[in-house]
Formats: C-alpha cells, structure tokens, sequence
C-alpha cells in the first residue's frame, strides 16, 4: 500500500488494489460529517488552496466543501488571467510560492501533465482536480465508491460485476481513468458501447483484458444492458462531421425511461459523470429517469465529497484521528 | 406565520405581517454581533454557497459576512462563464448537485424566476439574493428594517407613516418589493414621485390601495416632500429617449442639501438602496448630504447583515439558541 | 512610534524606524504559527475582505493566509467588472458600506491614491496591497524582513551593510519603497545598477543621499556585485524602443550562476519580488541559480505572510496576545 502521509495525488496509475481499498474505507467513514449527523474539525486552521486555473464548479465546491467539512480553511483562485502564470512564471516557481502558504492543494489546469509539473515545486500535498485530457483521479475514484456504494444495496462487491461503459469512449478521460481502477478488481464483465467512430481507445481496452476481464465492444443497446451498471457519458454533438451525422447516433447510446424499461435489469443502476445537457438538441441521460431509485447520479455527485474528504485525511495523516475531533451539529439540516 | 426551518426565502410575497415581524426581531438580535460586542458561533462548521451567477459586491459580500459573523464557512461562485450552466446543465441539476454540498444557499442570477426554479432542485433552503427584474425579498426586508430602526428614534413605528418614493418607480424591482411589504401594514401616505414616463407600474399602486394606504401620484418635489421617509432610487440615463429628454428632467427627482432644507421636514429620513452614482453626469442623491444625520443609506447597507444573518438563523432553526453560542471578541474594533 | 491600533497602513512614508523595527518584531514572532509548529486563533471570528480590483494570485493569497493563520474568516473580490465602481459608486461609498460589514481590508487598485482615497470612506483598517505605480508597504517590509533575517545568519544586522539594486530602477516601484525604508537605517552602501534609460529617479537617490548613505550608480555588473545583497528586478521588454535595443542589454543586469561565481561574494544573498518570467525571452534570474541556498527568493516570498500578520495583529491591537490563543497543530505538515 502507498504511503498517503505527504504524498501528491495526481493519477490513477499510482494506486494499487489496497490503496484504492484504505481511500474507499476512509470515504465510508466520512458519511456521518457529510451527512451533517456530526462535525469533525480535525482540520481546524489548516489551509487548502484551491486552485483551478481551468473553471470547473462542480469540482472546485466539492473539493473546497470536503475540506470545510474537516474544520479547514479554504482558498480559491479560479482562471488564469489573475494568475502570474500569464506573467511567464514556471509551475515550479507558482508551486513554491504558493505551497508555502499552504497546507495542501488542489489543482485544476487546462494542460496535460501540468499538475505533475507543479507538484515538483510544491512543498506539501497536491491532489489533481484534472489536468486537461489527461487525468481526473477523484472523479474515477468517486466513481469506484459509487459503484460500491450502489452495488453494497444488492449484497455485493466490485469483483464479478457486469458494466456497461457508454457514449463517447474515445475523448472521456472519465472512462479510461475508471477503467484504470477496474483493472484492479477480478473477473468483471465490460461492455463497451459507442458509436464506432468514439471507440475506447485500444490501450485502455488492453488495460481491461490484460486484468482478466471479459470485454465486450458493440453499438447496440438491445440485448447489451443487462448489467449491474450503465454508466453513460455525454457524446458532445461537435464530436461529429456533421450534425446530419450527429441526427443519425441520437438515442442509440442514450438511457431515458422505454430504453430502461425495455433492455436494462430491475436493479441496473444508472451513473453519469454530470453535467448532463438539459439542451433538446443534446443527446444524454433522459430526465425521464429523475424518479427512478436505480438513477445514482445526484449520489455519486455527493460521493465526490466522501472521496475527497478521505484524500485531505489521508495525505494530511488525520484518518485515524477523525472521532477524537468531533463535535455537534448545532442547526437543523434535513440530509 | 410561516414555518421558516428548511423553507427557501424567494419571494415577499411569501411572507404575511407576522413572518416579516419576526425577521425584524431576529435581525435585531444580531446587532451585538454585527457590531462586534460578542461573537456567535452557533453556524461553526455550517457551508453557505453563495452563488452570485449575475456579479454584485455587495449583496455577495453582505451574505457572506452574515454567515461567517454566525461561525460558518463560506464558498462562492462569482459570474455564469465558470459554471456547469453554461455546458446546458439545468438549473435543477445544478441545484440537486450543490445543494448536497450547502446547508444553505444564496443565489443571485439574471433570469426572472430562475432562483425560484433551481430551488425545486435544492435540498436544502435557497435564499433569492435577486433573480433579474423580478424580486429582491433581502433588499426590501432591509428597507423596512431600516425604517423601523430610523422611525424608532423618533418613537415611531412602521404603521402611520408618510413615505415618499422618488425616482424610477417603474424599473425598480427595490421600491416594488418594499410596497409588497409596506402593504402589509396599517394607514400609510405614500407619495409616488418620478417623471411620467417612469411611474410606479398599476399593479403595484392597486396593491397599495388594496392595503387601505392613501396613494399620492406626482412629478413635483415641492409640497411633496414633508415625509417621515424619503426613499430615492436611480434613474439611470438609458432610461430615456435622449440625452435632451434625460437632462430636462435633472435634479427635479433627487435629494440635495438645498432640496432638503426647502422641501423636507426637519426629521425626514433619507434612504437609497445604493450604489449611487458619483459620476457628474449621474443624476443622483448628492454628497452635500453625507453630514446629515437623517441620511440613513449607510446604516441601510449594514442592515443588510442583520437580515440576512436573521434570515440565515431562521431557515436553518437556530434563532431561539444565539445566545448559547456566544463568545468573546478579541480583537480591537470600532465599530 | 506610530499607534499601529485602527490605523491604515498606506505608505512606507508613514513608519519611523522604530515603528518598522516593531512590525519586524511582530512578524519574528509570528514564525511558529506559519511554520505550523503552533495555531494561533486570536482572530476567530474576525473578516478580512481582500478586495483585488487588480488582480494578483501571489499578494492576494498571502494576505488571505496570513489572516487564516490568526483564525480569522477572509472574503475576496477580485477584479473590477463585478464591483460597485463600475456603476459610478465613489471609492468613499464603497468604502464606507465594505468596511462596515469588515474588521480589516486588504487592497489593491491599479489607480495610484486610490487605497489612500478609499480609506478616507474606512471605519475599519486599510492595508494598501499596491495602487498602481504608487507603493506597495507590504512589499517593501517583506523585502526589509528578508534582509534581516538572511543578514542574521551572517550575524549582521541591516545597518551598514552593503546592497544592489539591479534591474528596472525607473518603473519598480517595489525598489522605490524598499529605498525609503533603507533611508530609516545608518551606514549602508547602495549600487544602483541599472540601464541609463531605466536608472532610479533622482528624489529616490536624493531618499538614500540625505540619510547618509553612500550610493553608487553604474552600468556594469563586473566589479560592483560584491555585496551582502542583490535585490533584483525585472526589466520588461516593452520598456524598450525596439527589440533590438533590448537585446542589447540582454544578460547586463540578471543574475545567472557564471554572473554570480564570477562577480558575487560567497555570501551574497539573491532577492527578487517575484514572479520571474521564465521564458526563453525574459531577461531575469536564472533557475540555474535555484540550487544556491544563498537564493532567498522563495523564503522572501514566504516572509510576506509573517509581515502581513504582523500587520493585521497590530492594527487589530492582538500582537500582545498572540501565544494566549495558541491551539496544537492536528495534522501531518513538513514546513
């Protein structure tokens, strides 16, 4: 197992079966703070800088919340033009100076391999908040906890799941990464389903036969989703030659309520790495589906604060001192 | 009254006599925090996400200060072009998301209902810090507030009075929120004073008369102006056909030095929702007046704390429990 | 020695040299809690607004920490778009309405007087973080800090010693303020080294004649490097008539390794304010240099949190409290 204490956060590739496990286990230890049940302040003056050079609110609340939730301060510096970056200063140079004022960080950055760059100069921790088409560790392993999570509701694990992996396969850093992690697990089943021109690259399909997996390539949803997990990801309609090209994939690789109905199991759970386009001209998860128990979306979005939480406890070495840090929730919360 | 624990804040239509009554009891019970005598912890690890999707400094920060004079933490998100929105999220999602992050939220955002619409989505209650054209509830319940607190002085109250509303009365969601509220109470004079063009839409002049207020109509500041209240908005420029039709009607809706001592009563109380504009072109509520003690616009912002951290308490059930959390301040203040 | 309590803190101009030795003092004392040996929450429930109407990461994030590190709440603006002065607000309305939701306010304004012009509208501290081509305080008495402190580890002190200014003279403002503070001490020697075009304006050298000081202007580095310290500077490109004319002076006035071997003492200190360009076509301090230990740049830069604590404990009148409010440090930290 890895040893989180100071350590930077910034792929999933860094990461073996036991680690995946002891960051999970931490998450699950977090439900009682995230569910406002009780406080932990275990973090109380410590300071993360939340540094998202690339906008992203989803992400950069969540990060800054799961601190927050730990008793932390949180900072936050959002796009690049009020950076000294846009004043030629190296990563290096930026991570130095800023680490020193900090007690961790999150980071966010339009270009790949950047994050990596920066933690070079950093002299605490730095979790990647994704560094452009590269990687996005805690959306993969919010993922992993979500399909724990879902799966711990029908009695089982990880190991002999069935998953469909759906929508633009080719440009979502979210799927590769999650299948990264999958290949630690044993034996799943991986159907892998998107129109042939948004195909999972090769390498990552080598990831997931070389762990043992069965997988399965198609373009069809019938007789395809019978599975433990869909988890569906957005086809941006730019991604096509044309939109005539576009008109011809909507609804082929899209979930809404009759394609449910029809090809999925009663317990087949549904996640989506969100946003899902509202748009009528978008081609995504049908909200449809909002009143469907087995729709884990708005779950798994929350599961990113668990996962995040565990993260700053680990690399910060508090994970085993959470309970002595505890106190009451003082106001009415209806989580 | 209202049930306020766990209800979002969207409206003064919401509101009856005695919810608005129990507000402005609250929010003076926060005057010894707001003025730094004593500190109240009671919100220590709560998360207010201030989303301001349309930018404003001053409401933002006044929510913000609110939340963090009660203990709690604050996360913000400033401008649309960061937001997951703009990838066609809706608002209901956005909201099912952030609202797993808060236990309460303060939204300003440029479209006509839209505060109401994402708060569907929230679990947890949503607070309308202005949602365009349509309604302002904190900036009117800080007006009356404010007339409360000045009249008192004087020992007066809200019933009775005479209060002129000068300026652009038909743009001005401020002075229509605050006649929704002023309609609540008993036996009221209320000038309506601006330029034809610009008057105080039907709608709200019948809720006015509906409320048994007597209602004077006019475009003269002579005679007019002998009120307990004058309340002066801006009419800005653009409003007009032309700079000619603009100019003819320069300094015949604001307050000067002058203007008061020849039309105002000795005690009249002037009030404006600010920010005013300094700008010589403005035709605004002019800075020969900032000596006189009746100018109560900046008393008016600081009210603006005091409602929103009554608000704050409210919602979130923790207005009966202030005084268990207090705790002393330890630095130098003036206030 | 000026009374720091309630006080603005807007020019170096303001100090005497036993004011300044009392903010080093402070700052000294401040090393444990931002080293993370001890948490100090004095400032528990105070706000800070750290209003950046020019942006600025580096100064941005160290006045927020540095108030984080005392326990206190920070609020930020940053930019001018989202502000009230786009609307024509005065600097004295701002003011006034922000500090009275405020304990204390950081600013930073890219007009020159604007933090002074402001602070007139202030019920509560203003610290200048830099208005324009005007000053930068806090800038400066890092830089004095810095010289101290790496001075001490000579067993010197600041008087008498021997220092280059190097770089953009003209347009630095930080070379400025820093050379009025030096004019507070006895006996030092100072290089100004700098092109013709860019030398340092003749009331700076007037500053450092008049309070005795043997000052030295020149053009060229070899023979006039040998001193305690190197403060340098960035010269910007655009400075120059042509490119050409910049390519000139490439290399004359920048420290590099074989610059520093050949010319340096053994002991000389390296400073610079950071950011420094590190691209190819910068003309600045060479990473080949950042194996130096006598490179003080990132510890510089660090200094500025001690400084800027310094300056909130005083104006907020804790500095005799600070070790009355100590707390553990909970968490993993290796600063």
């Amino acid at each position: 197992m890895m040893n989180f204490q100071g350590s930077h956060i910034l792929s999933v590739s860094q990461f073996d079966r036991e680690s995946v496990s002891r960051i999970l286990e931490v998450a699950q230890a977090m439900i009682p703070y995230a569910s406002r049940q009780k406080r932990c302040h275990v973090l109380e003056g410590a300071i993360l800088n939340n540094l998202f050079f690339e906008p992203s609110t989803r992400t950069r609340i969540s990060f800054g919340t799961a601190f927050q939730l730990l008793g932390g301060f949180v900072h936050e510096t959002v796009g690049q033009e009020s950076s000294s970056l846009s004043k030629g200063e190296s990563l290096f140079d930026t991570a130095r100076v800023i680490s020193g004022y900090s007690d961790v960080i999150a980071m966010r950055h339009p270009d790949m391999h950047s994050v990596a760059e920066f933690s070079t100069g950093s002299t605490v921790p730095v979790i990647n908040g994704g560094d452009g088409a590269n990687e996005h560790p805690t959306q993969a392993l919010l993922d992993l906890f979500t399909i724990q999570a879902e799966m711990s509701r029908f009695g089982k694990g990880i190991d002999n799941l069935n998953i469909v992996l759906m929508g633009d396969l080719k440009h979502g850093r979210t799927v590769h990464s999650l299948s990264r992690l999958l290949s630690l697990y044993k034996n799943l089943t991986i159907t892998l389903l998107s129109p042939k021109e948004l195909q999972m690259p090769a390498y990552i399909v080598d990831v997931l036969t070389n762990a043992g997996h069965k997988v399965n390539i198609t373009e069809t949803m019938a007789g395809n989703l019978e599975s433990d997990v869909v988890y569906q990801t957005r086809i941006q309609q730019e991604r096509f030659a044309s939109i005539a090209e576009a008109e011809q994939y909507r609804g082929h690789f899209s979930l809404n309520k009759s394609v449910y109905e029809q090809y999925c199991k009663d317990h087949t759970v549904i996640m989506h790495p969100l946003p899902r386009d509202a748009r009528p001209e978008a081609n995504e998860l049908d909200i449809d589906l909002n009143d469907n128990n087995n729709l884990a979306i708005f779950r798994q979005a929350q599961n990113g604060v668990l996962v995040r939480m565990a993260l700053f406890a680990l690399t910060l070495g508090v994970d085993e001192k959470l309970t002595q840090y505890e106190k009451e929730v003082t106001w009415f919360t209806n989580k």
